[in-house]
């Protein structure tokens, strides 16, 4: 099983998860709010954002991945794949069925 | 060390990570409030959740696995394992040390 | 690409997350809210804290593990490594650009 960590303005968020699910790309997606620190022309800035824990498959993470880049506002969205050692079966089978 | 990334209904969240505490499975858990986007009964929704990461030892895993299962109000919940690729050694001294 | 998990006290959360970005230790981190629960002089206790994932290189987490227990608050504070299995490649590069 496979965590895709995306991060995304907070009125994006709810739009790309539901569109990773809807298409089968994603069995379903943990969103959370959280505050960014990071450097903006030369400045340390804060901004709220969300960070979205796609769960999916090991064969459908490159799909993902090439899903969010494309409809995600930021040239450069962060997008990182997380593989879980383990995962209890039948969770693991749900994911599996739910995924295409 | 490792990370057992675990979902559930808000209302029973701390429940469960003081029972994991208090039957030294896990030496501390971090809890989220998350909103979860999936497909149920062929419709994609949104549903108000916690996720917790529950830190214990490799050793224990799985016996936080089976005690997440047998309590959790959920039949198929989500119970992710996650190891950490290092950790700073008193702290992880601390968790060896606080669970049993 | 590499992810330090620290957890701190709010009031403190700001302040390292610019320290590690303002001296190019991390490209960028996102902070949550988040509640904790663990065991204190016996008694099982829950906490308000902040969880921090500080996005940094593999060459530079020692760095990073180093700072954080110079300047957090806690003796003993919980600092893990996460390494992905994959990452965006244009945002990998700007971590690699952004961190010394």
């Amino acid at each position: 099983m496979v965590t895709a960590y995306v991060t995304a303005p907070s009125e994006f968020a709810s739009e790309l998860a539901e569109a990773l699910v809807d298409e089968r790309l994603a069995a379903c997606v943990n969103h959370f709010e959280c505050r960014s620190t990071y450097r903006w022309d030369g400045e340390v800035v804060h901004d709220d954002e969300v960070v979205l824990l796609i769960k999916t498959t090991a064969d459908r993470y490159g799909a993902v991945e090439s899903r969010v880049e494309t409809i995600h506002p930021h040239e450069v969205p962060c997008i990182e794949r997380f593989d879980a050692r383990d995962a209890f079966a039948p969770f693991a089978d749900w994911v599996e069925d739910s995924v295409e």
